[in-house]
């Protein structure tokens, strides 16, 4: 089945909202990204890949690698659910303040704080988070150039005090195994990397896929990979995870370098990206893109 | 196709947890429940309906009832999201903290506060909030003998300080139609509707329907449905949606009297009742008994 | 000694500030009062008394009123401390977020849910707390046509939502011994007082003779008439405390009528008013009389 | 004038409280303290000092030298308070959550947030906060082997996630000048600085002579003098201001090492110490025997 018609006609939709948006500009490197630019990718679970517009122009993927680790944490086996939490957090993705009311706990891996405490544990399984990450994206979307972009790591490490805060206040509460130091540098790694709507489609295919991967192997049980799609539908798209599934209605992961990555659990994933964010820090085209195709093809979990 | 035996294993499951519980006793009439007590309906999309233990025995709705005061307003078209958003909320249901911050615009609809305004709504919409969801359970029930426990809603109002400096805050932001007594007689009113897990299955079918009601009237679009659904995964079951989602993996609204009703989309209803409670309000052997549901049947909007 | 020159002067310093303050309009009976109002009376521990500007006019006590709601339930010999604080609140002064996270127990007696919780209790100790603050006020000031504005009551009371949200939600955690309705009454009865500076510097002289009244018998120990200065100056002054001890360093209580009330322990007290607020709740000419009087008269308990 | 009996007898009525008190171990340096050891010091404007107990043991000064930090800053006429608020915090010293909701400027120079800022600033001013507050400590106590402690502030920086969290969250809204290493380092070397209750008294009594040093010459204005003591009064024992000024009537700042340090304006200083802390984190001995000294005496602003 074609879906080009869906594809394009969502990316026309996208298009008009562009201009309310606003290009992240709290680092140098991202504030470059050109706001008119806009993709959306749809990889299906048998392995074919689709897209319109900017489909194959790479961006720096940014939250979007908190999903990759969790994942390959989780693959392992590991119980990082005493160390972060899984309920939707009600405040900005960048907040101290529950921090200190929950005594270190992030509330979801997929705020800072709770991506940290997974980079954290990621650094120790595997020696290497940063790498861990970018292997597993380069053998999913068959690219071996993808990578991460050393300048845009080192703009977030400079412009990070943020950061710096957060990992200082989740080791005074003693939960984190590495230094500071390692752990914003491995956080900044993934964060970093860049790639295309096509990439990271295929790269999420897994979670459509009951958590099997491109090469048929396992990574995560049909169990994990379910409730990686749950805590991607509460907690994915930072404070506006509620109005993504009311609109959109699927899991998803957003982030500031503006694409979104969604899963059609047994269809396939699609990703959208365009750098103009709202005010909660989401890609208005993506979303906006997002919802017409969903609208148009009738997918949604609900 | 029978599900009898999965709802049985699935009551058995629940058994064990009931005494990890606590029975809400806010008000004397919830504390009598007998903790012991444990229910689980299906209803499918047919109409067909199934159960397990005390599946035809009346419980105290409670929150449960916010989802219908929802899909009512929503159904005569009204914008109702201007006065309430759908967001979780990150706090506990009951809180006036986020409505402070948020300057009267309650979180979701399924937190007191943001039902209260739905209650207001749907009472200026209707002229009785409480008779209008009364009736649309009985209809699709075809239950005539379900009814409001006024012993439970008299109570209810008697302790119901904290309701009360709910509503006079909301009022005080200018986010109430009607005055503040007569909102909350409604909001008992239909808090304290006595129905089973049977009746509450059947009444609930509309959302797996995708909208359409026991008589084949279209109670919300399509649209509306799965957005209803959304909200429910996102933010009905209090403070622990994310938990939730992860284990069950299904739309559900709990309530304290101990009901938990889930939607799988375009298969059925479930409706578990245990009255012992953990920490976040949502019954213990409720959600065992639809974890272990849908694990069995490996039923999951994910 | 002969203050008049200062009075005069701490006057004169006053009037430019005025335009920049806002008369409080959250009722219609406050809103008519005039902005450019000003008056300032010092009366010596000797029981004389003098003024410059509008200092004979009455005008709306407000919450200058807690003030003495606090002294009469204290010179009872009750204990009203475990019931309200004594801290700072660092929170607005009608902020209903730290009585949820301190469990009903107001931070202190000057903001609105703490003198919530001293009415109620100077309610139960003298059966009319409204008319025990009022003919104390009538007797220190000599004032026998000192009397509650009742337009004024009347209008609190219709656009008192959040005050009605303080007392239930102060009921809800068992912290209140009367009807929400009656404290309440007796709460703006108190707060509607129409008294003028000449009345209050007056009326408050007991806190500078270290707890003697004006007929010479005593209303509190020399040590009580300490610590309500302590208090008056760590929370009489809404969240600007700080700022205010800082400027013009004496114990002070203000109303959003307009009124400051100050203590000089051991001299004597000052009462400045001028409607027009700062956007802590405090009279701008008002805190600049004061600061102007105190400078030039090196007055401070600092 | 002779205090010798009023301060035995002070020393006297804290000892059956330490018992009560809980020494400091969040760093192992602290927690050796002796639990039992107490003194206590008066300084008079004329540089007479006596003493009970353990008054001229040294111990760890800890947030006393924000005192000294604030005073110093001041005295070079640098406007400070744009940097640093200056009202009660009502929430715990080392607590982040203010932080954020004021947008990175803390709310006194009392709490840790506040003195980290003032430290980079007299970074700047000086080149050397630690030693500028070093030499200033030995020249008004005349003791020339006062000295940082620099086990305690090895100790500080390595348990000090708590602390980097909130410089670097400073630095994320621009509010710091320096690296925030360097300002670390600084902070931790005038926190570790030990000193005796006699040191700190003389060290003190500035503030008591309306802003003129031991030596004659002058630190302060009189006005600075008085608002020092305005903000000390307000926010100087952390949490806990508001009893501290119910209990005791005086200016003071208190440190987790067990020391007090109160200023009795134009009559002299006060220093107790005794490492036994109560839960707001202030000695409890010390409270004790101020407020036994002050009621033996009459002292108090109030």
């Amino acid at each position: 089945m074609d879906f080009s018609l869906e594809l394009e006609l969502a990316v026309e939709a996208a298009r008009p909202m562009l201009a309310t948006g606003r290009v992240a500009d709290y680092i140098p490197a991202l504030g470059a990204a050109d706001p008119n630019a806009f993709g959306l990718a749809l990889a299906t679970v048998d392995g074919e890949v689709y897209g319109a517009g900017d489909w194959q122009t790479p961006f720096s993927i940014q939250s979007i690698s908190k999903l990759f680790a969790l994942a390959l944490t989780l693959a392992t086996g590991d119980a990082i659910w005493h160390r972060v939490g899984r309920e939707p957090s009600g405040t900005p993705f960048n907040s101290l303040v529950q921090l200190e009311s929950e005594h270190g706990i992030p509330r979801n891996p997929f705020i800072n704080a709770g991506a940290i405490v997974v980079t954290d544990r990621l650094l120790s399984l595997t020696g290497n988070a940063g790498a861990a990450i970018r292997e597993f994206l380069r053998d999913e979307s068959g690219n071996p150039h993808l990578d991460t972009d050393h300048l845009v790591a080192a703009s977030e490490a400079e412009h990070g005090h943020r950061n710096a805060a957060l990992t200082h206040f989740i080791a005074s509460y003693g939960n984190l195994e590495n230094p500071v130091e390692s752990v914003l540098q491995h956080y900044y790694e993934h964060c970093a990397i860049a790639a295309s709507c096509r990439d990271l489609a295929l790269a999420g295919l897994f979670l459509a896929r009951h958590g099997v991967r491109a090469d048929g192997s396992r990574l995560l049980s049909a169990s994990d990979a379910k409730r990686v799609n749950a805590v991607l539908l509460t907690c994915g798209t930072y404070d506006a995870a509620g109005d993504f599934a009311y609109r959109v209605g699927l899991p998803g992961k957003s982030g500031v370098g503006g694409g979104i990555l969604a899963v059609v659990p047994g269809r396939g994933t699609l990703c959208a990206w365009g750098p103009a964010l709202d005010r909660a820090g989401n890609s208005v085209g993506s979303v906006a893109a997002l919802e017409a195709f969903t609208t148009a093809t009738g997918w949604s979990v609900f």
